[in-house]
């Protein structure tokens, strides 16, 4: 049974997830639904790319993704099906498909193309990108539906930035129990770290130098920093709301501040 | 796979809407059950009408849609079993049914009836609505489970008022993303309009004078009205809250009011 | 179809309980995974046990139900899978499958055993308690995945007391319609009450005197007891929040009495 997932701003109380889900249906009554979110911020397209980022791998492959997020028709609309990893991801051409892809090559990109007049479209994600997803799930081909492309519409987002002794980066996701994600990947912090001691600087006088492996490895109540399940690095509390209690928010104003040192600082 | 929706007042903290979900899959293990919304209010059945009859229609035909909002029982209480538009729907006689008809004439209408000692019930939903739900998606008859009727319980909802260069109605509904949904419908405002210029007055101050196709035909940030995905005129604010921003809540007090003219007013 | 049920306080914004699906896709692609709900409070484990414990039995027998609450690794860590009523439980011996059992026995206890280095596990549940129900939904044995053993870690949580004509209990949950549901049972209460008059106490200067058996058999905004969908007795009001109306909160101040006797009181 195919699986398709579906990825939106939404919201649960509406009527619009589920006549996508119903729209699905209609078209492949066998596929298996699953959410990953309809709780993205209204038109936040980094923080969808960020969950479904996060989420799509632990799916099998030939997994369809459906990105429901900016979506609405204006003069410039594209809508697109991807293949990349061996999942595919249909949405519009909005930026979310270059954050996915984070300078990686896609395996297949293509304009969705369904010989529709699409400016009379309403509700694209329940037509157009539905209709793609069903095909995609069916086991069609995105070139019977897509005319090949090379361009997508960047979008950037805040990178780290790094020398040789010191990376800086920043807080873009606070999660539900209140963990401080930044921006700084295992990656980058290994390739800079060379097993050298460090200090994490962040607000104005809160410092950790040691890296958890697990949330309880300190006191509850204490807070420390960890790669967590996304490989990002993430100022937590255990047991405690980090973004809370230490006033770590994802905004612009949240500098993290790295320091590398041979011996202790 | 037969398809068997939920729209109820239950929320998702609780183990209600799950142990309606599990006495589903007991009886019919292979059930595809999906939720529409567990967010409507407590016992709002205006609301439950407008998310449910925004989306069955997206749903495979044959589809049964269980209501569970206000299905206690008391001593006049019924539950009933309905063909309309070929979808069924399953819950008790509290007015839902008369606001989905809308004043059609629904193909089945009977009270179900399954032999049980009513007052006893505890939980309807997971018991005689279930157990209705299951047998007509198992491809039974409403008849083998009820007895037909004719006299629901009518409810009415405010309905726009109009003459021939006039429409006044109300905002019903507000989404997630804050668009003010009236209960002029596409319809009426056809009508009415007949081609003619317009002015759509709300609020003390605020007008629109023309028709949008979509939300990102006027700036950023600037207010619009346009026909839906629900086939209500909406007021909105291209990426704005629209009801935040201009106050417009779904309670009486918010009059809209349109005035038609051959010419720009 | 085997039916998997989730258990958490991952909530629905980020991408853990996605990930944690798309991982039981992955080995089990035909899995029915259905939510109790995603929405614990983080860490609670009291409630986790009420909301599954109330919603289990509903589901087919040989459903596997996965608790996703506390599951993190730590030095004593153990993770349990257990046969109870003949449904099966998987999750971290945190105090959980005590409260389940709430002093029954269990058909079979297993500490699971995958010969992992559970050290280096990130995300247990999308991990060791993911490949484990998955093992016994495709009707594979606890044994052949685990370890027998007998202590689980004991939780407790605060039991009514009684003597021959009084009962005090406390409210433990307060559902989303505001009903607030104590730790007094219908056994209890049969028990003590031996077909006596009684008079509830509560918060300063309330009382109730008689035993309701639907909400909707007072008046509109008048207070009731009855004994609810979880056999719990509940403080409730016809149509309103009896916990914002009445002030009854899940917090240990708020003390029930009930005094019996022979003659009205």
């Amino acid at each position: 049974m195919a699986v398709i997932t579906l990825t939106t701003d939404l919201g649960h109380k509406d009527f619009y997830q589920a006549a996508l889900k119903g729209s699905l249906l209609t078209q492949l009554s066998d596929a298996n639904i699953v959410d990953i979110t309809h709780e993205i911020p209204a038109f936040n397209i980094p923080r969808a790319a960020f969950v479904l980022g996060n989420a799509y791998h632990y799916f099998p492959k030939g997994t369809v993704h459906i990105i429901g997020i900016n979506t609405l028709f204006h003069e410039e609309s594209r809508y697109i099906g991807m293949k990349y990893n061996d999942h595919y991801f249909v949405g519009a051409d909005n930026g979310i498909f270059s954050l996915l892809l984070n300078g990686n090559e896609p395996q297949e990109l293509y304009e969705l193309n369904l010989m529709q007049d699409l400016r009379y479209l309403h509700f694209p994600l329940a037509d157009i990108l539905s209709k793609s997803a069903c095909h995609i799930a069916k086991g069609g081909k995105l070139k019977d539906v897509g005319t090949p492309m090379q361009q997508l519409i960047e979008k950037m987002t805040l990178q780290p930035i790094f020398d040789k002794d010191m990376i800086r980066g920043n807080v873009i996701y606070v999660d539900a129990f209140g963990n401080a994600i930044t921006n700084i990947s295992k990656d980058l912090f290994n390739k800079v770290q060379k097993g050298r001691h460090f200090v994490l600087y962040f607000k104005r006088n809160e410092t950790i130098t040691n890296l958890s492996w697990h949330y309880n490895e300190v006191g509850e109540g204490e807070k420390l920093c960890l790669f967590g399940i996304s490989n990002y690095l993430e100022i937590a509390i255990n047991k405690g709301n980090a973004s809370q209690l230490l006033g770590l928010h994802d905004d612009d104003s949240n500098v993290i501040r790295i320091e590398f040192k041979d011996s202790v600082l």
